[in-house]
């Protein structure tokens, strides 16, 4: 990440702090207001990072090892001389390069973004998909929206800690006892009973009942079915059989 | 976006501006610290959003209208009670729910996130994938990530501002003039020419050549090739036949 012109000591140390979140190690500053970097070295999160941040004088110098150098614009000026990509399909090329040579994302001040001398030393240019007419993005969000998409896994699973779910016999056992709940207090009646069972075992096997919860249900029925078979509001373990 | 107990003004202000950014209207706040919110309202960027932004004074109350409420969390803690969904697969369920019902995400205040009270009223759980080690983000980069994530589009092409590649033609003139430029500086020899040649033209055409430069690079061989054919140091302009 090259943070060129920065003004802000916050946005310098939420750049680190965002780098340091998604694993990003290595921070060059262009020209940073001298205060705001002295700043932001002091601030806390991502501090080792600031610590091993490096200055330079102006751009060439800062990107002068890497084999790819992408700008971060927001579009909308109209005189962009080079190829402008969504962050989607940019991030993809980059991940790509990266495994060959050092990459450069450079973001510009918080005014004036990157100026034409600094975009001219980009390969590309590259623009978070921002909707129309709010194109301008905190410079710390921005560092922040690139390395997440940088860094995420299209392939996460949907349910990576997935609770495990109850089995067929635990769920089928809930739809007894809530059946014999439903004849007992009048719900359904005994000539219509065996659809309504139908209908119940379905109802139950929608709520995907999970599997650690399938006691604390079984006695919360159990409880309401004494209830029902004695009237008594004692609790079922002062029933005397 | 329902922001629960935030201590921070300018992280009310940036998560108003993440919203405005990627298009979200609808920001409500729950507990925020008075002073801050009314300086987050008075702030800039996403200002008509934060003057629309609703408060109230629990977390059942902000999220009463939504079918489903999802919190966010850094995910390190060891007592979840709920699903934990990564970003990625999260806000491809909540893209599903969000066609036919309100979706609430929830973001907790900067040092504690979201109480286990807070949690309970949530269906799932979602965490932004940072490197082990470094789970905590920024309040306001955090809402700026996965609104982005909520808004970005997978299919977004590769060269969406694609600059137009010079035609084959255009190509192979200009192959003509650098093969004449490097007979007349004696890079090739004669002899050996037709090989060469065929080494040029892969090479040029290796370079992409946008068909706009195609008249830059030419002018500029040519200059290149009068200079060697009649060593004077005057313009071919002014070269007399």
């Amino acid at each position: 990440v090259v943070l060129v012109a920065t003004r802000n000591p916050l946005n310098i140390g939420a750049a680190a702090r965002a780098m340091s979140n998604f694993g990003f190690l290595h921070l060059r500053v262009v020209n940073p207001y001298e205060v705001a970097f002295r700043q932001a070295r002091s601030a806390l999160g991502g501090a080792s990072l600031l610590a091993r941040a490096e200055e330079y004088g102006c751009v060439a110098d800062a990107v002068a090892d890497c084999t790819l150098v992408v700008g971060t614009t927001g579009g909308q000026r109209r005189d962009l001389q080079q190829a402008l990509r969504r962050l989607e399909a940019g991030a993809r090329l980059i991940r790509k390069q990266a495994a060959t040579g050092g990459v450069a994302l450079l973001f510009g001040s918080e005014r004036y973004g990157l100026s034409n001398d600094d975009l001219s030393h980009c390969h590309w240019l590259m623009r978070i998909p921002t909707v129309e007419g709010s194109p301008s993005m905190n410079l710390g969000q921005a560092v922040a929206v690139c390395l997440y998409e940088l860094s995420r896994n299209p392939k996460a699973s949907g349910r990576a800690q997935k609770q495990k779910p109850a089995t067929s016999g635990q769920v089928e056992r809930l739809t007894a006892s809530l059946f014999q709940a439903l004849l007992a207090s009048g719900y359904v009646n005994l000539s219509s009973a065996s659809l309504t069972e139908e209908k119940i075992r379905r109802l139950v096997r929608r709520l995907n009942l999970p599997a650690e919860d399938h006691e604390l249900w079984l006695g919360m029925l159990r409880q309401i079915n004494w209830k029902l078979r004695t009237g008594d509001s004692d609790s079922p373990s002062r029933e005397k059989r």
